[in-house]
């Protein structure tokens, strides 16, 4: 989609413009004329006439000429037919402003599929509706509902859900701000946040895009624009609605440890986005990549009045990765200079109160020229703020980083909003401009490497015809013996796995296998084998009795449970030593993409919730990162207090394999491998489950993996 | 120590005032002049004459009144001499402002040493040095070193290690935060924290207690005194200098996996105490408490106009614990009159860019008269903050608990200091207000109870030879069977446990002991037993080879070790079937507090760094608590997934006999305990170690504990 001319309209009409102030309609115009819009406004009221002085038409077919792209502010019942008017007359972009819609339920979603339809229809496009339109400070192309002052043209691009986003945020934060362009996309019905992505990515004004989102649509498309403009250009994202609400919908353990949050993280981070905490810190670091290059090295100069604040600034910098720099001999000595005789370190360096702007300037010159440094931190004092703007204005820094703290910021913002116009981020603490530095220079090391997912040589007809069988049973779950052949077809180790429908048939059985033997009830009515007394693990003898000994106590537990709903027990060999570890995935509805989750697995998987997150497909580099990035069990499948390590080759290549089994079978929504075995050499699945898209029936089944091995 | 006079002298001396402007000792006395210092002035001058109008002295013996507290700006190396002549002239108090004492080394040690003498020897105080001094607004007796702008009189308590708290970040402070009394304390060679804390707990006018603390002198006086204030008074601590440095130093593996940093939470959790992140977070906190009562349920009401503020503010909630109050019918229909039709929600809601401040001040109203609401978040725009302030100014909020937030609170503050003004604190962000609002319903709910530690029968006389043997052989740590001998002396199950000291031994041992055995080497040399091949698990025969076979392991990866550094090998019965936790102890020499550990024992004890930390002595709810709170091994010790539950009782009482040994014997510096073995019925320690305070050698041992039985 190519938004050039939502961006550079050369003409356009507003409809619903209106002369009386305060209206939305006025707002919008008003907003146009004053920020100096270069191309043509056609303003549409039914009453004609001049709308804000400018000649106006009654209806958007009245127009001769021809016109770019539509505005329009008119309600939502009315809005499918101004829009197809619209496309009709061959304006091909038509921001929708106007609320009422999906937003409030089944008839405003009506109104939404009308607008989809001529979408198609007319292959033109809607932004919005439930939107603010769009900025773009180059061309003073401004259509927000709410007014907006003065904008400076700047390097930043924002992309946000909101509207707010476009006006009342705007309100103060133009003061020390400058954007390129803003693009408010509300409830997103056709152009959406990769779209507008993807055009700032590519617009050389733009050097740092923040985002406000509160879902992503088409999460891959998503996925692979962000990770393109990333290697290049920040991206910080605020992710609204952090609700858990998708874990109460998850049908295996998998997909209930990690909610949607951690799946928007492993998006994020797999598309190198730098996460927001709040609107103060999206902000924050987006002025700080707008401002000042990013850092050389992870070392930082402190320069401070007070020493509790370089004892905090250092307490950040060293939380975050970095630390303070090493100064060499030379630089210290000239330091030390201006650097009072009461102080016991040169970094920080505290001036105590008697600091003044020409001595932070000295200092932060000397320091820019030491290559150990990488940026520099300086809190001033506020009472003189406004001392240190003009001693800053053709300060040296070298190409180093440079932030400043202002306790107080908030009553000195004369001096801050000098500071910041000339190019100098200031910060309310010296933790809050530490980690702004110290996350510039994380973000500096760009270690992205393209994805190069591994093809494994499969049976994919062997699944299809399990996922067909149980297709045509109305099962929406997947496990036992179903399960194993799916994971034998896609290479994926599994353990030895009898099924014996009768004690007699378990002793029959039993007689055959060596040492000590798992038992496992088999039911799909059965949720938690193991809390309903349905397991027994290490059976060497008497087998028929632990056979009735299990179905007895699950049914002793489960007062509604039939015989009938029991298909016997599953009968393992009991396997130890190793490590259990969990492979699972799910696929994030919200998002579009098949989240891969790694973690420590066996009876405890949920108390430790140990659990990283990677999004298929997945490559080496990337299984071998998920396994790094878990809390404990990377670090356990390392070898601990002189074990040797175990098999992570065995868990990268099965994670690998996974991956390609979710993207070739996206009806795979829950995959739950727990545990999975890892020995010194090799290692196997021992239970399994899958959870798989089906029309035919709702009631998604829930059932523990057990463990066939006394925890480890 | 009775504060009384520092805070409230009628007469002071000012030893070093001066008349030119920038200097310190300028500072001082204007700021007492401005402030209308309600007591009489004697600024001490060498020259004599004027000083800023007031007739000055040569010397503080020249003064012929009676003089209750002084302050000198005077160097440091003359300030010896100056306090005394103060104490010798009957003066009580002396506030020594000046820097250049012990933050600059051992010369400045020295003078603080004798500044100390002098206060031992008069019964005299010092506040200081490198200090900025006392403000009491309602005396108007303001002593900083800078200028300090008017304070209005209020009902916050502010005490600070440094004194920027008490000229600098007062600069804007003061606009929106209204202080009763602010005391920094500087190096607080005398008049430390808790003398501050315990002044002004018992000061009517003092609502709410905000501090930024370095570290803390005398942690079991100040836990008390904190203790005592923070249940009728909210106590907010900022800790700076976060750093881990305790952990380097440590012996055990115990003290190595909280640093210092988890000690002080465990003694401000003790407390009741509140802590912030940073200054912002310690304003904001306290401003909050200042100005509004504390929630009456964890249930608020949402006021917004912009959707996505709607959203993170209840993201926050939720997270916070708190969520959104179901309104009542009546509530919602009255509501309604004033809520946009185009909105979905009641609460949060949201009014649109059309939001109102006559709007929003009704919703105000009704929402405070439902009793399911204990708190109220108002998201406000800043373009019309202004307007907000005359509406707000007789509103009836119903002793409900009201916080505002505004976006772009820096650009309206003259809109946020009259709002502060009217008693609303007011937040940058919508999540911000929300989280101050939930901590201010978290500390409402006050459930401390006194502390009432049992006192076990125990067997002191038995610990007092160990460690006495221990100190003559200048061991610093007790192992093997004196850590033994110590845990039985104080009623603390131990595990069966052997010494072979040949192979021969081992035989003829073993053959006597029931069961699979563990074989540990026994060898103060050895200081990771498993990771040097000392530990053979399992062994049910051919004990010979088993003993020569960890010597032979041992000495092969040890090329120093000789034969004659091992004592031969330790040799346990193999218990297995329980958990295994951890109990320690660490004395925290900076506080000044033996902290208790518990937490997930083992083999993987610092993988997992599952511990939580409390406050010595430890009653047997305050045990309990340290059970609950660890992240993993409380909720396995509940029993999980169909297991029993294990035995809490054994450990809580295990707790306990610990904190009453650490607290008989302070020597005792750490303990580890690990693994404590803890079946469904009781438990025993298996390795227990023990580090204590020797002046005789440093040569600190440490050494890893090992379990008898596989990792469960």
């Amino acid at each position: 989609m190519n938004l050039q001319k939502l961006f550079y309209p050369k003409s356009l009409a507003i409809i619903g413009a209106s002369n009386t102030p305060g209206k939305l309609g006025y707002n919008v115009l008003k907003n146009l004329i004053d920020h100096g819009f270069e191309g043509k406004l056609y303003p549409v009221n039914p009453r004609g006439g001049l709308v804000q002085g400018i000649r106006s038409y009654t209806s958007v077919s009245d127009i001769e000429d021809k016109v770019d792209a539509a505005v329009t502010i008119v309600p939502a019942a009315i809005t499918p037919d101004v829009v197809e008017e619209c496309f009709s007359r061959g304006i091909e972009f038509v921001t929708v402003e106007a609320a009422g819609f999906g937003e409030l339920g089944a008839r405003g979603k009506e109104i939404e599929q009308k607008l989809k339809n001529l979408v198609k229809e007319y292959n033109c496009h809607i932004l919005g509706p439930n939107c603010s339109g769009i900025i773009n400070v180059n061309n003073g192309l401004c259509q927000p509902i709410g007014l907006v002052g003065d904008l400076r043209p700047g390097n930043i691009g924002l992309i946000a859900q909101a509207g707010v986003y476009a006006s009342g945020i705007l309100w103060g934060l133009r003061n020390v701000m400058d954007f390129s362009m803003i693009a408010t996309i509300g409830n997103k019905i056709d152009i959406d946040e990769t779209d507008m992505l993807e055009f700032m990515g590519s617009d050389p004004s733009i050097k740092v895009i923040a985002m406000y989102l509160e879902d992503i649509r088409r999460g891959e498309r998503f996925l692979d624009v962000a990770r393109d403009i990333s290697s290049h250009k920040p991206i910080i994202v605020l992710k609204g609605g952090r609700t858990e609400e998708g874990k109460a919908k998850a049908v295996t353990h998998t997909a209930a440890i990690g909610g949607s949050r951690q799946s928007y993280e492993a998006v994020f981070d797999e598309a190198g986005i730098i996460q927001a905490r709040d609107n103060d810190h999206l902000f924050d670091l987006a002025r700080g990549f707008s401002k000042q290059p990013r850092p050389s090295t992870d070392k930082v100069m402190v320069i401070t009045y007070s020493g509790s604040q370089g004892i905090t600034a250092t307490d950040t910098l060293s939380e975050m990765g970095c630390g303070l720099a090493d100064l060499d001999k030379p630089t210290r000595e000239s330091m030390k200079e201006h650097i009072p005789d009461l102080v016991a370190t040169i970094n920080p360096a505290d001036l105590t109160f008697d600091q003044n702007p020409e001595q932070v300037r000295r200092i932060m010159e000397i320091a820019a020229r030491d290559e150990n440094v990488g940026g520099i931190m300086a809190n001033l004092q506020p009472e003189i703020l406004n001392s240190y703007v003009e001693k800053m204005k053709d300060i040296d820094t070298n190409g180093k980083t440079v932030v400043f703290s202002v306790t107080g910021r908030e009553f000195a913002m004369d001096g801050v909003i000098g500071l910041e116009a000339l190019g100098f981020p200031v910060y309310s603490t010296p933790e809050r401009a530490s980690e702004i530095l110290a996350t510039m220079h994380r973000h500096s090391i760009n270690n992205f490497k393209p994805r190069d997912p591994k093809v494994f040589q499969v049976d994919r007809g062997k699944v299809s015809r399990v996922l067909a069988v149980a297709r045509k049973m109305g099962m929406t779950t997947v496990g036992g013996f179903g399960a194993f052949q799916i994971l034998k077809a896609y290479g994926i180790p599994v353990a030895e796995c009898y099924m014996a429908r009768t004690p007699e048939e378990a002793e029959e059985l039993c007689s055959s296998i060596d040492g000590p033997l798992a038992f496992k009830i088999e039911s799909s009515k059965v949720l938690h084998k193991s809390d309903m007394g349905g397991v027994e693990l290490g059976v060497t003898e008497d087998f028929e009795s632990a056979f009735i000994k299990i179905i007895d106590r699950v049914m002793a537990r489960s007062p509604d449970l039939m015989r009938k709903d029991i298909d016997g027990v599953l009968i393992q060999p009991m396997m130890g030593g190793g490590k259990e570890v969990l492979i699972g995935s799910t696929y994030e509805q919200a998002i579009g993409c098949h989240i891969i989750k790694f973690g420590l697995g066996g009876k405890y998987t949920e108390i430790f919730g140990d659990v990283s997150n990677g999004v298929a497909p997945l490559d080496e580099e990337r299984a071998k990162n998920m396994v790094r990035n878990t809390k404990y069990i990377g670090r356990l499948l390392e070898g601990q207090r002189g074990e040797d390590p175990y098999d992570i080759v065995a868990v990268v290549d099965a994670l690998m394999r996974f991956s390609q089994l979710v993207r070739d079978f996206p009806e795979i929504r829950e995959i739950e491998a727990n545990p999975f075995l890892v020995w010194n050499n090799g290692g196997v699945v021992i239970d399994a489950r899958f959870a798989v898209v089906s029309q035919e029936t709702e009631s998604l089944v829930c059932e523990d993996s057990e463990t066939v091995k006394e925890a480890a």
